[in-house]
């Protein structure tokens, strides 16, 4: 394989950006083109989301070449949800790889802030499950049920997870203080975090990244520069939560990883820092698990340890992250890219010399991710890469059939939503219910009492969705009264029984 | 650079398909992996044009993993407006060229025909330049102004150019009514396409590719098999129709051809068939002309001589094409590369034994283009593959101001819309305009008389487009006189004027 090299960087100012969306994307190519050893590229890869819905443009690809002056060269547009940005450098990687192009332009842009918040959380809650928006979950919903699944599994008490999620908001605010293209240059304090307004439980308003406006650019080349791409890696998971074997962890972020290091020939223990797709604070947590950093229930320690401060041991986000920086979703996959290749030249305020970085991207709720490993040229490989855990299987998911249901079952975890998507009144109680059949779905609370994940519950079938109430004290032993009375009055089944209830 | 070759293929049957988009993507993807050597892949590409707006659906790489059980597997969807199918090649093509992959999956698609015609035609209409589409331009407008150039150009009678396109729509319906998998299966008379309605002069019904629901498959792999992907290129076009310098080529064509033709060392002497994008059937005449098959102006006459029948010497869309095949817009790029295999497979019916064939795909109204060149492997090189026609050059566009435009022009071309998009009644008069200081910009009609091209016209200027009226003989004379009677009233220009008029 052709080995392929970063040249020029560009990135606009994230935020709010009154220009029209090729404006933004020139901005940021013309930046990189200038910054790059030559000004011809032979193609153009372009990240973005969802232009179609956030501002009414189709066709792109070619209204970027138009924009760009650059008519006549091949532009293609790369979606992969919000790591759109990711996917056209792993498009624009491969391409070089090949030897077809030598030289190529790499795009991520979005432009969002124009819409009510209401308008841009409907449209980016389309990159989840059907049924589960359907009873009313949005992106924070379902990372907040995550979020909930994380506490009980590692049995964190609420204030301690408070602390955790804390201490990646503090440090990604304090990182992106120090950034002049952040959408939020200013540091927070412990008590701005806990006062500030709940999204969905036990999520805050600084556990989420906010809505962005901006692009990045990237000259991708297969001539030698003094930054190596050494290794990328993509991989899917399942789209809706109930199908999920794991929710305290994105398999999608672990076989990408997995190809990844195994590219560069480096391991976790070889990365010097990394920009993680933190667009909510808790996903930072998971994913610096995911990449092997951290032990499974160890990166909110972590965190709060300053381990993955700007000044510690393995910097995480020391851009400031989504949260920080902002997050126009097609491209943040790129931006943490050339966040990443800046660092590595030294051209941001550091004391310390880096040589390898990484970064991760996230596309909907864990489903299409990428992993990047940026390295200095002629940077010496670790000769003892250290061992990688075992990554999941691809092509496996659960069969599900939404059609039998049983009437009764359990929280797997939930959330209490509180800024809700049009049609529903916050607050809003949202649980996966395990039901008796062994089944996972999407319900919406009669209330919002006595939740807790392993609650029994008895379930409603609504027209598009289920509804569940938490069974009270008094209902659970009405329940085991009646069943003790069955067990004596009901004769010991016999064989033509057990023949019929085949049929 | 690692050499490409066809595995499987599948295909949906073309039309109104009541399922959704994910289970028409899903039986093309099962017969394209049950009909490959292996069943595993590494990587799905999927090109599909505007899911976001067609069907409601976005992250649709993640939900086309999930749909085909293959969650895990690196999903990537690819973007270039109705030529899709054909990014979608040129993406997977590269990650196998790389070594990066080594079998990966190709898929393309499109649902359209829940939605009515008006809201499908606004859909598709977000392809074209905002300023033009202000206007009320649509697709098949700005299609009807380019064959009127064509006609103009070239000195064709309105009787000749009816005859040019009514021959290819009855070739491209007879081939049609021999395949199980289009939309029309039926052959058209001289007499139903002669009375078919006008959909924007001089373009009828049977002129224009219909709305339609499909998939189609292909397993793309590094593993020898008996067809070689030989040739692929790309090549973008300016989007407007104001900003070209000509309307009756177009150069994306000719970029993406020379470059494909380059790298399958093959020339147009050298292809025996080809599946080429005829949205409208103008554009399959100027596609074989800018393919380098017959010279400009001669593609019609190949036409009506049975040149590119399906039993003449070259035969242009033996499948029947986008015209009677159907044209899911993310389908079409694909779906011409799958039938291009199965026929130099030998599976569809033919006398003849083809050795070499070509794929081209449109991208909007040619601004993002496609070809593709397929052969049966150990084909050996024709010795003197022939010269190209010169290649446009990429990069190079005409700078235009909106802001200053003289109030006089002439026209350049025009067309009379009989379907108009919502909010404008037909019949609707536009043309392009060519101003007095050479620039040329969209205009509607104050009203549908008199109209040539080279007539003169005044302007008016409106809040979002211009109005245009032509001058009429008596105001011509007028005109003339005036300027007769000021230039014998005017003293001779002083040099101080002329520095005036530099200010």
């Amino acid at each position: 394989m052709q080995s392929v090299y970063v040249d020029g960087l560009g990135m606009t100012k994230f935020g709010k950006d009154p220009r029209p969306l090729t404006e933004i994307f020139r901005q940021a190519a013309q930046e990189a083109l200038a910054a790059s050893k030559a000004q011809e590229v032979d193609a153009i890869y372009i990240g973005v989301m969802n232009p179609e819905e956030f501002t009414g443009e189709s066709n792109i690809a070619s209204q970027i070449a138009d924009a760009l002056g650059l008519t006549g060269i091949p532009s293609l547009r790369i979606e992969t949800a919000s790591s759109a940005g990711a996917a056209a450098i792993q498009a624009g990687f491969q391409s070089i790889a090949s030897g077809y192009y030598r030289r190529v332009l790499i795009l991520g842009g979005e432009k969002m802030t124009h819409l009510s918040t209401s308008a841009t959380t409907r449209i980016l809650a389309e990159v989840i499950d059907k049924q589960e928006r359907q009873c009313g979950a949005t992106m924070p919903g379902l990372a907040a049920m995550i979020t909930e699944k994380y506490r009980q599994k590692f049995r964190l008490s609420q204030s301690r997870l408070e602390n955790m999620l804390c201490s990646v908001a503090l440090k990604n605010h304090l990182n992106g203080s120090r950034n002049p293209l952040a959408q939020f240059q200013k540091a927070i304090t412990r008590e701005v975090y806990l006062t500030s307004k709940l999204v969905a439980t036990p999520l805050r308003l600084y556990d989420c990244s906010p809505i962005t406006d901006g692009a990045a650019a990237l000259v991708r080349t297969s001539e030698k520069t003094d930054v190596h791409l050494s290794g990328i890696g993509q991989g899917t998971g399942p789209l809706s939560l109930r199908e999920r074997d794991t929710f305290t962890s994105f398999p999608a972020t672990r076989i990408a990883a997995d190809r990844a290091y195994r590219m560069a020939e480096a391991s976790p223990q070889a990365i010097d820092f990394a920009e993680v797709h933190d667009a909510f604070t808790p996903f930072e947590i998971i994913t610096t698990e995911d990449l092997g950093f951290f032990p499974p229930g160890k990166g909110g320690d972590a965190a709060i340890e300053g381990k993955t401060a700007a000044e510690g041991p393995l910097p995480i986000n020391p851009s400031g992250g989504l949260k920080s920086r902002g997050h126009p979703v097609g491209a943040s996959g790129l931006a943490q890219v050339v966040e990443v290749a800046k660092r590595l030249r030294g051209q941001l305020p550091s004391k310390r010399q880096f040589k390898r970085g990484l970064t991760q991207s996230t596309g909907g709720l864990g489903t299409n991710n990428f992993v990047t490993i940026l390295e200095l040229a002629d940077t010496p490989k670790i000769q003892n890469p250290g061992k990688l855990s075992p990554v999941p299987t691809a092509g496996q998911k659960k069969a599900i059939s939404p059609r039998s249901v049983a009437d009764e079952g359990e929280i797997e975890t939930f959330t209490i939503l509180y800024v809700t998507p049009d049609g529903f009144l916050p607050p809003l109680a949202l649980a996966l219910i395990r039901t008796r059949d062994g089944r996972l779905l999407m319900a919406q609370g009669e209330d919002n009492e006595h939740l807790k994940i392993g609650r029994e519950v008895y379930l409603r079938r609504m027209d598009d969705f289920y509804l569940f109430t938490v069974k009270s004290q008094f209902q659970k032993v009405q329940e085991s009264l009646k069943k003790r009375r069955r067990r004596k009055a009901a004769p010991s089944p016999k064989k033509e029984d057990s023949m019929d209830s085949k049929v």
